[in-house]
């Protein structure tokens, strides 16, 4: 990891909690915010870390992206699996360096991502999508993290056929993905884990019957909610307002019959 | 990862939430539960994920331990950084495979070896502790999880000193995590990021108060409460009992003065 | 209200958060606790508020027992609905002075007690049961809370019949509520407010959506997490265990059709 | 309580979760929505519970406020304490019919309100307040709500002076709670009940060190967390934003010294 920006590179232009971007580092252009401007050619040569000054004055940090920004900025659109949930399935899973997980949907590439980050250089994730306008736009995620050669994106249904074999992981974040289990049943090797993200109730029921019905044992399923504090002398309380709900995490890990 | 179970290994001996147990696989010896005992060694060669019979008609499941398992049974005594505080912190860092980072104190390993795990094979852990017995622990819990390798055991106190430099994460688990600031600020690289775990309010707005008078920013608290959800189709509720609190996770990022 | 204890009252004596009884002064008895006992003949004429002391030297605070007291105290077995979940469903349904409540099933009386409470003196509570059992057991504990006169148990399942009409408030704690969505809705008022109180997930959908179907508004659901905080300075920090869960609640008004 | 609408009432217009108004019946005036006007005459002799169609075809249903309408509607402005704090603060003290009730300060009235209607018919709420801009949007306030004759409107610091003694409950939502325990402690009966509503940490921990201090006992301090759900078969779920924090209610009781 090089301590300074280069062109062509990500970075993060940080101000406060809510004006923080990710740009590409392109001289000849400007970054334009309701703070001023910033020319992009400045940012070349500089030490991650360092303030950068716009022309109104107001002093950007300019941060290295790290797998966290880029799960935030890119595709908000399609993305319900927040970094808390990924962080908490992640150990759960023991997903890390050198693990073959399966992966559905690829969605944006936000969670694939993530998975690529962490098992990289020898593991690999695959990832099915049946919408093929996604995984380009995952493909071109992965490509700007620099993580795509970690990744095989697939078209295809992971309800219909998984072409893996004794995966480390499985994790599913579809509609429907009490329909995905048995298939994931077959793909994973003895002890393997899964994992399943889902936003309701009725979801949830269904994974974990059909977990129970197939052979998972450690079948478990808990929600995180996670509470930011303000902090400061004299007034520190929790914020008002909080995200009360992403989505269930079901767990399980494959018995052999 | 090989998949079945061999001479000297630990593995999970699993039969329900509350009977799982780290077992490493010793022939000649039994293990006993109130479930019957089970001879070791006919545990070897054993494909992972197999159920194997207690000598009451009870099956259990092998499992290869997960790092998550590894955190769980070992060194409750000290522990109180939980796999979900880690799992989050681990993401908000962007801690993973080649990253060095420097964490204190080291307690009984447990959140030493999950940084083992996930900086492997290329990363280091640089790990502080002040008090040598719990070293010594440390060292053989890291040895039996096969992490010791990435790892750097250290005896000093980070507040009088911390010996590396360009690090790319910091992670504290102490009682005055804020008397460590300055020094962590010496050993990050730029934009390096900084994790405090606290129980107290108290310790959060102190160490948040040192974050921002020296030059970090991206400074914020947050608390992840995780509720366990038990389902069962016409039953499903989360459990009556949860665990309430662990500690604020107080996070940072380095910027240059 | 008197100021100060009389034989055959009830009194709360409190030493800690976990030492604490409700008890009948009976002069010629003493009461045993684990830090000593106490002549409960003493107790005649003294202030509320006071301290006596134990055998062993301990100084409890004798208290005249709240209406919470009694929920807490009185039949833990059958008792689900907690203080909390009863005074945000009481507020919500502005069920007060003179207002006429039905309420099933009466169970240990514990939510007949509270209801009584805020109903006296002009109001009324009209409590079904259809356990013969429970009915003498609450009967018990509403003579001994002084509030009998103000609530008519009803031997009866409001599933098949509810007699009233015209009440302002219905609230259900029952294993089958959306069965007595019907009748509850022909015994309220036009506006008149509906309150059911129900552990699983499955409960609430059927009991949402028989409320949906039968001309009532304002329909909402919700669960009251309560956590308890150790504040001490220095030290201040949610306690590590908590009730995870009790219920959810529901609650509706009747619209006229 | 009677059964329909009269000339110069409050009703409740609800057609929503996001439109329902408080709203006067004013003959001869139109209340204008974004779903159409209705001619407040209309209203006069109409039943509760009855639904009015307005100028553009929806229908709203017309209810009797409840007095946590009047809490929800009424100077939002400088209200902190939600429904759910009050119900639990309610409970907690066995604030209820007949109770001498001191609170501090009175804001716009919207805890007045709640506590003038559960002490009536022969209860009294003391309500202090030194910014006499608020007393009288407070008497107008508990004037709608037909409340007024149960409380006293005093303009004065609680932290100077309590006038009152023997008093059940008394309960402050001030900046500055801790100044007042000592008053507190003088004004209440013995075992008499106390509650303070604070949104930060801080004064948390200074009142309950002040109440520590003063003879109080029973003293514990929670925070109430509601969480709505949206519940519909299939789809059912915790809604994605949530209020996470309203303040901390310190709770404790009188002991005689």
């Amino acid at each position: 990891m090089s301590g300074a920006c280069a062109e062509g590179e990500d970075v993060i232009l940080y101000l406060d909690e809510r004006r923080n971007y990710l740009v590409k580092v392109r001289p000849g252009q400007d970054f334009h915010t309701d703070k001023g401007f910033i020319h992009l050619s400045e940012l070349v040569g500089l030490r991650y870390g360092s303030r950068i000054t716009t022309s109104l004055g107001n002093e950007f940090t300019v941060l290295k992206p790290t797998i966290r920004d880029y799960v935030m900025k890119a595709g908000r659109a399609t993305q319900i699996m927040y970094p808390k949930d990924i962080g908490i399935a992640l150990v759960h899973l023991g997903v890390g360096p050198g693990s073959r997980v399966v992966e559905a949907g690829t969605g944006s590439g936000a969670l694939t991502s993530v998975l690529a980050y962490y098992v990289k250089p020898s593991g690999r994730v695959f990832s099915y999508e049946i919408r093929s306008e996604f995984t380009e736009r995952a493909r071109r995620n992965l490509e700007r993290a620099g993580l795509l050669e970690y990744v095989e994106l697939k078209s295809g249904d992971i309800i219909v056929k998984i072409d893996e074999r004794d995966v480390d992981a499985i994790m599913l974040d579809l509609a429907t993905p009490w329909l995905g289990v048995r298939n994931a049943y077959e793909a994973l090797r003895g002890g393997g884990g899964f994992a399943s993200f889902s936003p309701t109730v009725e979801q949830v029921v269904k994974t974990v019957e059909a977990l129970r019905g197939c052979g998972f044992v450690c079948v478990e399923t808990v929600e995180c909610l996670l509470r930011r504090i303000k902090v400061k002398a004299g007034e520190t309380r929790p914020e008002t307002l909080m995200i009360g709900h992403t989505g269930y995490l079901s767990f399980a890990r494959k018995g052999l019959r």
